[in-house]
This record gives structure tokens, C-alpha cells and sequence, in this order.
């Protein structure tokens, strides 16, 4: 499998700093309640130089279904809660201004995620100059910057620009994001004070957008909505490994001739090098990140490591960015 | 890898006739112009039971790409070409009434092919009353009957009604498919006179839609929008595969010290079981089918053998609808 | 202003009741609920011949605003318990099976009103076959048939084959209509068991939907989204009398001083023919329907009697969608 | 009909430059080609003062229909020519970079021609970087700012400081206007170098984008898309006047025993007061301004004075930026 030639690495595509850190367990706090996970981790200047991902607070709240409507309460109040958090950690006043900039492309489905958030957000900022609104409400402005193959323009520029013409105390990037896993794919929201860097989820690097570049607190809210097709052969593979060592193990198990499909990933196995490798022959030798560099090496020359969303992907993002648009509007005013 | 178990089986997604047929080669004809390739199988009543798809003829359009203009008239020109063939087939007169039916939910944007086509097709019909067309034109009528999920209505009744109704002289069906193959998503035109079955291809059955139903003739035209995970999967073993028979004969090529990424899908090469079992372990010991339905049992029970759909997803079905949309108005009217 | 031929006769273009009956008075029960107005019409046969409108009964509400989100809850539950009251009298029962059919075009705004309401509402029909609901829902299936220009179809032929076909215990028909008076566009709900004609308020008539052609209970529900110029011209013509004679007499009222414009609709005046005549000449001695027969003789022939809708059709529609959707979900269901 | 405080007085909604000066035929060139109608107005540091219009180059192109593809050439291929007049007129050079600005609110359709213009603009600005354009190609940039109602930011803001931050050449902006005229509405294109006022033909005054507020030319083209109420009103009293002065002179010619309506617009008739007196009283006696005046009294207070738009408004508007978008392309690039 050796190349003469120095090829081009794979780039791990994700926007998830979950999925960016190994050994995660060790420096992240997770929390349970009923299905939704919490993990909350704080990435320092140390390990931000080994991931190679910005240092800052992350907090990623994982479900499983929001298309129910009790889910999607359930889901929008923590996603309230942990926001608040945020806004207190930043040090952020009752009083301060937001301007909500909505990332992404109003035109391409699994990319809306951002104007679609704009426009279930309460704006409010034009109405102040009115004196129509009591003081429950804050000062909220929101744009759409569009993405470059649109505009012609490059979209951290524009941001840069109207922040410092308008100068918020605070701003909020929404964004659809890349991910490193089937199982996240509009099934997870993270947020971060670290800003946003367009697009590099999704292979294109532009400018980031952060604290450091406009200078004031930036909230970064984003939920993946597309994978790569890497990532799906690579996930496989290893659920591959996991079904095999549970099908040894429980080939007797007189439950087995009752349920034809046991979700065997709730079970616990310990996996072990050789039933890879007796599965999966070379293959089964290498790590993940050999895995997908093999997979890399195959798909993208033939054209084929595509990034792909669930044909669902209408109804999930429309029912995410009301989640998200809602959940806004309960932090950032009184209502 | 056995089951205690009878087990369900894995079913085929896909609706090309040109991914049911195994020895493709011995009973279909094709050519290729340009970079385009149109094949044309005759399912007869043998082949017909041996794979289970129904009889009649298929015409189908592979083509690499739509979003520049001047292959999507190319294509568009080899698609009026083949469909007035059908036409005359089908033994359809110049004054023929076609009432052309928009299958799928125009809120999805995989599945809003035909209501996106029928945007596109120019309607005649009630203009007739008014004597207002010239001998150029044909009665031509539109309709979209929904999905079940939206309107609660049984897809397959709604036409028969409406058939029996307006006793057009043929109809005309439009509809997203599945594929099961990577390469064909979007890149796929199928043509037959064999009717459809609703949702067939993305594993709801539902009551067909052909002559034997109607009572007239009955084409369809789909194209692949959506593929499942183990296609992915299963696409990529093989290719998998081939990039190793390729790499290790090509290892000492000095060519390959240029190129880093040599597209090994344009080599012949003769691939022996031999390596597929040292790359890939008990995997590599399976014939497709088998492989099929082995990921069928590692991902279904986890939930993660998604439909899925690139992520350019809209761009191309409108385009795609464009050209189908303009390429009905050239082949049935003398425009 | 005589004719030396025989001219067509402009033709009320209303879908309204309440507009086409002269002494309205005599005839209706009128609540006023803070300011939502509520009148309830019955045609009988006599009634039916003189005004050239079908029996039945007619529920009309009339409201100012549901832009803000406290009008909106106060004119859905009024709709509500009168539309319940309505499915009480035409002997609904709650078992009884719904087909609601959204009329219009879904691609031009103010005609939009019956595909955007079919989007709101809760489709359960194909559920129960699954037994997936319990006994507080009522089987409910939609359908948008699209108009003829989209279809080149006889909208109520599509109607008349779909109810046939699918058999439904009584259907609900929504419509956007055509008002005789600024003030209703966009403020007016109408229910009835009078059925409806497709397009008659615009000026095409089309083939009745109701109880004598469909043989089971038809309810419609309508509101009024566009005006012709005439109804905007012979409107004002009647405020400017009634402005002229207000003026007059409050021409010394200190009052006056204050406000500049005063609503002069809210008072009681005595309006009388000669001020008619001296503000607007041989434009005043004509009552409304010659004032109307006139317009429409100067606006036809040069292209003007334009049917026109407020600029804000796009927010007002989609709102009075959600409500209707959502009324209709509350009077249908047990939820 | 006299008022006992200064009352606050009728704005005339209207951007054209031809429904602002009142003796148009003194200051302008007018050319008919086949029916459509280019005036050329140059208003200069008088008139500017005298009719409070900015002073600069005024085209404007009127046409009766552009929904048939044969006018829709038509009127294209003029507001080609008159384009790139406009661009040699102000010295734009073949190199000089374009940023194209989309005013206007894209979830209101009457609003929405700015952002659908931008929707058929070729963009090009980012591909220069790439290198992947021939010489035939200017830099194309666009861009929509939104609407206050939407951002809640100041629009004029937003452009000059996103103009400040690119530095294009020069800008176009487009945007829907107000009509003071029925036969206009959607029927007439106006373009110009002076530059616009956001929201000012529908009575929102936003500072001005023009050369002296962005230092670069600035063109502005704009279609209008409503009309107000009083307009419509004025209009038909002004018909009125000629149909009775026609009907008078006529009512013995034995063509009108032939033609129920003929267009009286298409005669050369001489008006008289005395006519207009006869026929409408005291609202005869006063001249276009004073009527427009006193239906402002009479409809502001009572609340309807409303902007409208045709019925049609999604097909024309749809339309329009079609031509108008393909119209920018053929014009600022040479293809």
C-alpha cells in the first residue's frame, strides 16, 4: 500500500472538536439525560496545537429525533439552557446587542441551515429606534452573507465589514456543518465561543471568523448535515468488526433465534485485533486514520468521495433551524 | 456469519433494469457517443421472472456531467432522439393526447423530480378548447398526484381515477429512482414502456402503473437521485479491490512517481479472488449478493443504512428537470 | 351615458354572501365579538333566485388584524367553534371520514390560500391502515387538483373522480376569493355547505362542487385576497360622499383642530342624494350598481379593470394559512 | 372641502422620473419602436430643484407584454442597447469591475425583483482569482443586503460599506419602485445614473446610494411593481372624463352599433373643464393634484390607502428578472 510518490493527506473533514480529540474521555464532562447526551470539553492552547482545532469551550448536545414534537421540546429547552451558560460564561449583559449572521447557501438544501435559523429569529434592533419594545427584549440585527460561489465575494470579508459598521456587543454564526460520523448527521448541535472558519468543514479553507478577528465575543452554533463518503465505508467497517465479535459470541444465544437483529451496539464486546484481521484481512491491520487514508486514496481519483446527506434532509433542516431560530429567541430576550 | 434465524433478506433498491440484469453484456446493446452511453435491454418474459423486473424495453442514458450547457444539449439532443424512437415503438400518432404524470413530493427535493419536470412542460390541452394551437402541437395535460405521506391517498388509485377520467391516448411518468450504484446518481436518464411501481425503488411497494393497468401505453422515465449506505459500502470493496491489483502490479511504474492519484478504473486489469481475500479477509471471500447482504445485517439494526443523496442535490434535479421538462416539449410537439 | 347596443353587464365578481345580498339586514344574525364580526346568512330557495347565489348557510367573519399573535388566537377559536358548530348541523359524525381539497395555484401568491393550508394540515388517513393512531383522530386525506392553466384538466372533473374514487364521507373545499369591498381582502373568512365554483369570483366559471354534484356534505371554506379596480373606484366614491357630508358638518367643530384626519367611518352620518350630486356631478345621481356598470365600460375596453391584492399578500396569506390549517386540525381532530 | 389644520400633504409615491415632471414633453426624447416606448430625460440642476428628482440621466422603456417570447426578445434586446449606452455615457470601461446590488425583500413578491434579478446574473469575481476566465469576462459580483424589516439594519449602511470594503468600479442597483400610473405597473423598465433612495417610492425615505454617497457610478434600474389606491382612483377619474367626452361625441356614429367599447384611448379627443365639471361635480372642478390630495384625506384615516399589485405579480415579476438578469449578462460581458 506503499506510494512512491508523497501524496496528498487526507484531511479529516469535521467541524465537531468531539470528533477532532482521541482521547476524549479524558478531558471532556458528558452528562445523560433520558436519550440526549451533553459533552462539554475545553480545548487549551496545548491540545488545540495537537488537534490542530481552535482552543475555546465546546458544547455538543447529541438526540436522536426531533421530528417528534415532544423531542424537539425536550431538545430546544436544554439547548436553551446550555446556551444561556454560555452567554453568562462570556460575560454577556441583559443589555448587550447580537447581530445573527446566518452562514451558508439559501439556495442548497443541506447548506440552508444558516438562513433558514434567520428567519424564524425574532429582529428586533430597527425596532428600538421606534421605542416600540419594552425591556424584556434585546437588541437582535441579523444577516445573510451568502457564500462565495454566489456573491463573488469572499463571506469573512463581508462579515468583518458589517461588524465593524455596526458594531453588536456580541455575535452569533450559525452554520451547517461536516461530520466525521453517520450517527451525527442532523442529530447533533454544537456550540463554541471559538467562531467559525466557512466552509472548512466542507474542504474549502476561508478566513476565520472569531473573537480574535472582530474582536468582540463570537458564538459559534453549527449541526452537521453532510458526510463524506469515507466516513460512512470507514463507520461500516467498524460496525463490521463489532457485529462479527458479537455473532462469535452469541451464536448459541438462544435469544438469537428470536430477535434476527440484535442492536449489538448497545451491547458491551471487547473487540480484538485478530477477529479484524481474520474479517477484514489487510484491511483489518490498519487504524482508523490508515483506513481512511487507504479510502481517500481509492474513492477521490475516480471521483468518488462524495459528500452526501440523508434523503430526508428537507424536512430534518427545517425542523432543526425552527429548533435552533426558537431556542434563540428564549435566550436572547425575555420572553 | 450464519444466523440461527431465517433472516430477511436484503431487496435490491434500485429501479434500473441495467443494475438487475447480471450478464448485461448478452442481451443488451450498446453505444456509446462521446462520453455518453446509451444502452438498450429487451426484458422478455423469461429474463423477466429470472430477475424479477417486468418486461418491456429500457433505454438508458449514462452521462458524466449536466451543469455545463453544451453537454446538457448534448444530452438533452440524445434524449429526444431515443424518446421520439420510443414514440414510434409504441406505435404513438402525431395527434396522440398525453397526459404527463409528476410522481414524488415536491418538498423533497431527492423526490421532486416529476413535480419539478411538470414545472417545465408546456400544457396544451385546455388551449384546444379555445382553438387557440396549430397542427404543431399535441393535447398535452400535467399531473402530480402527491405521495402518500402527504396526502393520505394511495398514489396508484389516484392516477388509475384520473386516467379513467380524462382517457388520455398514453401517459407519460416522471420519478426519482434509487440506484445502486455510486456512479449513477444524477448521472442516469432510464427510459421504459414497462410502467413503474411507485416508491418501488426505495422500498415501499406500491400498486403498479403500466399498460396492464391503464389500458394504454405507459412510459416512464426516471433517474437515480438517492443510493443506500451499502451500496456505498459495497461499491467501494470493489473498488477497494481493483486499486490494490492496480497499485501492486503499478508498483514499480515510474509513471507513478508523476501522478499521485492514477485513475485505476480506466486500466484493464484481471482481478483474481486470490488478492480481494488477502486485502479484505472473510469480506473478500463473498460475491456481491453475498456482501449485500451481510452489511444489510451489520447496519439495519443499528439504523444507519440511510438513502442518501449528494449534497449538490439541488442543483441537479433542477437542472435534471430542465432538461427532461424541454426535452418532452421537443419530442411531442413538432416544435 | 345610454349605449346605441346591447353591452354585457359587468358581473359582481364575489364569492362573498354577505356582499351579494341587498338587505342583508332582513336576512342575517350578526355578533360582534370586541372587534371581530361574526354574520350568519341562510339562502332559501326564494333568496337563492333573487341574488343568483345557492342556498345553504353562510358564516362569515370578519376581523381587522392577525398579524399580531393575540388577534390570531382570538380569530382561530372563533373559527373554530363556529366551523364545529357548522360539522354539528350538516350531522358530521366524529367517526366520519374527510377529504379536505386545497383549490388554487400554488405558484401565484393570492391564489395560493388552499395549497398552503393543505400544507398546515394534519393528514391521517393512510396512518390508520397502519394503526398507528388512536381513537381521538378523525381520518383525514388531502388533495391540491392545481388549476387549468397548470393542468390543462377540468378542475372539478379531477374533483368529482378523486371524492368518486375514495369515497370520503364529506369533503372541505378551501379557495381563495374575490371581494366586493376594499375592506374585506385579506379580513374575511367565509364558511358554507353551499359547495363553491372554481374560479367564479375571478370571472371563470367552472362546474359546481357541491352536495348536488358530489352526493355527500361539502363544506368550503374561503377568504376574499383580491379586489378588482372597479370595487377599489366605486368604494372610495362612496367615502368621498361620505367624507363630503362629514366635512360639512363638522366644518366649525373645534375637534377638528386636533386631528387632522378623523375617522369619519366611525360616525353616524345622514348621507343624502343632493351632496352626492353636487360633489360628484352625474357620478352622484347613479346608485352603485350603475356606478359599477360604468367603470366597468371606461376600465374594460382599455386593458385597466385589473384584479389587484395588497402588497403584503406573501405575509397575510402564509398566516392565514397557518390558521386555517390549524383551526381545521382543532375542529377535525380530538387533540 | 377646506381643513381648519395644515394638513400633512400627499406624497406622490412614484420613482419614474417621467410621472415626476409635469411638462415631460418640453425636456425629453421620446423613440417608438413597434409598441414599446423609450423616453430619454436628462434632468439637469433646474428642473432637479424644481420637481425634487436628483439630477442626472433617465431612461425608461415601456412595453405592453413581455410574457409572450417574442416581445420578451424584444424588449431585451433594447434594454441591451440602452445599457451599454449608459455604460459608454459614464466611461465604465470594458475591465471595470461590476458589484450588482439586489435591493428588496425576496420573501415579498412584489418586492422581490432586486434578489430575483440576482439570481440570473452571472457571477464571476471569485473565478478570476482561479484564473478560469477568458478575456470576454468583466468581474461580477452581487449581492443582496435585505430589507430593515428583515436585517433591522439601515440598508444604504450595509451597501456602502460592503462598496467600501470591495471597491468595485462601479455599481448597478435594482429594485422594485412604486408606479403613479396603472398602465406602468410591470410594464415599464427605468434605468439611471443618479442613483436610488431604498423604499422611497413606497414612502420610506432611507438615505440615498448614489455617485455622491458611494464616489463610483452608480446605475440604478427599476420596474415598478404596485400602484396605491388614490393612483388607481385619479387614474379612472381621468378616464372617466374621456370616455364621456368620447361617448358624447359618438353616440350617433353607427361604428358604435359594432363595437361595444371601443377604445377611446387610441382617439385624438379634445377635453374640456366644462365636461369634467358636468360629469363629476365639485371633483371635476380640481386638477390632478387636488384630487390626489383629497383621496388622500379620504382614504388615509379610514386605513385604505393601500399599495396593490396585479394578481399576476409571481409570473410578471418571475419574468422581468428573467429579462433583466439575462439582459446585465449580455450587457457587461461579451457573450
Amino acid at each position: 500500500m506503499k506510494h512512491s510518490v508523497d501524496l496528498e493527506k487526507y484531511q479529516i473533514r469535521t467541524d465537531l472538536a468531539i470528533e477532532s480529540i482521541k482521547n476524549i474521555d479524558d478531558i471532556s464532562e458528558e452528562i445523560i439525560e433520558d436519550d440526549i447526551k451533553i459533552t462539554k470539553v475545553i480545548i487549551d492552547e496545548k491540545i488545540s496545537k495537537e488537534i490542530n482545532k481552535k482552543k475555546g469551550n465546546y458544547v455538543t448536545i447529541e438526540f436522536l429525533d426531533i421530528t417528534d414534537s415532544y423531542n424537539y421540546e425536550k431538545v430546544k429547552n436544554i439547548f436553551v439552557r446550555e446556551f444561556k451558560k454560555f452567554l453568562n460564561l462570556l460575560n454577556i449583559k441583559k443589555d448587550d446587542s447580537c447581530l445573527i449572521i446566518g452562514l451558508g447557501n439559501s439556495k442548497s438544501t443541506p447548506d440552508s441551515l444558516g438562513p433558514l435559523v434567520i428567519n424564524n429569529v425574532l429582529v428586533t434592533n430597527h425596532l428600538f429606534e421606534l421605542d416600540e419594545l419594552d425591556k424584556d427584549y434585546r437588541r437582535v440585527s441579523v444577516f445573510c452573507p451568502g457564500v462565495m460561489g454566489q456573491t463573488g465575494l469572499e463571506t469573512s470579508d463581508i462579515i468583518t465589514t458589517i461588524v465593524g459598521k455596526f458594531k453588536p456587543d456580541f455575535v452569533i454564526i450559525i452554520d451547517a456543518l461536516a461530520s466525521q460520523s453517520i450517527d451525527r448527521v442532523n442529530k447533533t448541535i454544537q456550540m463554541t465561543d471559538s467562531g467559525i472558519h466557512p466552509g472548512s468543514g466542507v474542504g474549502n479553507s476561508r478566513k476565520e471568523i472569531s473573537f480574535e478577528t472582530l474582536h468582540i465575543p463570537c458564538l459559534a452554533i453549527g449541526i452537521p448535515t453532510v458526510v463524506d463518503a469515507i466516513t460512512i465505508v470507514s463507520d461500516t467497517i467498524n460496525y463490521m468488526h463489532k457485529h462479527y465479535t458479537y455473532s462469535k459470541l452469541n451464536i448459541n444465544n438462544p435469544l438469537n433465534k428470536l430477535i434476527a437483529y440484535p442492536n449489538y451496539l448497545n451491547e458491551k464486546i471487547t473487540l480484538n485485533k485478530k477477529d479484524k484481521e481474520t474479517l477484514l484481512g489487510i484491511v483489518g491491520t490498519l487504524d482508523d486514520s490508515e483506513i481512511k487514508q487507504l479510502l481517500f486514496e481509492v474513492l477521490t481519483p475516480i471521483g468518488y468521495n462524495m459528500m452526501v446527506t440523508p434523503k430526508e434532509v428537507d424536512f430534518l433542516v427545517e425542523k432543526l433551524s425552527l429548533l435552533i431560530g426558537n431556542g434563540l429567541n428564549e435566550s436572547l430576550h425575555n420572553i
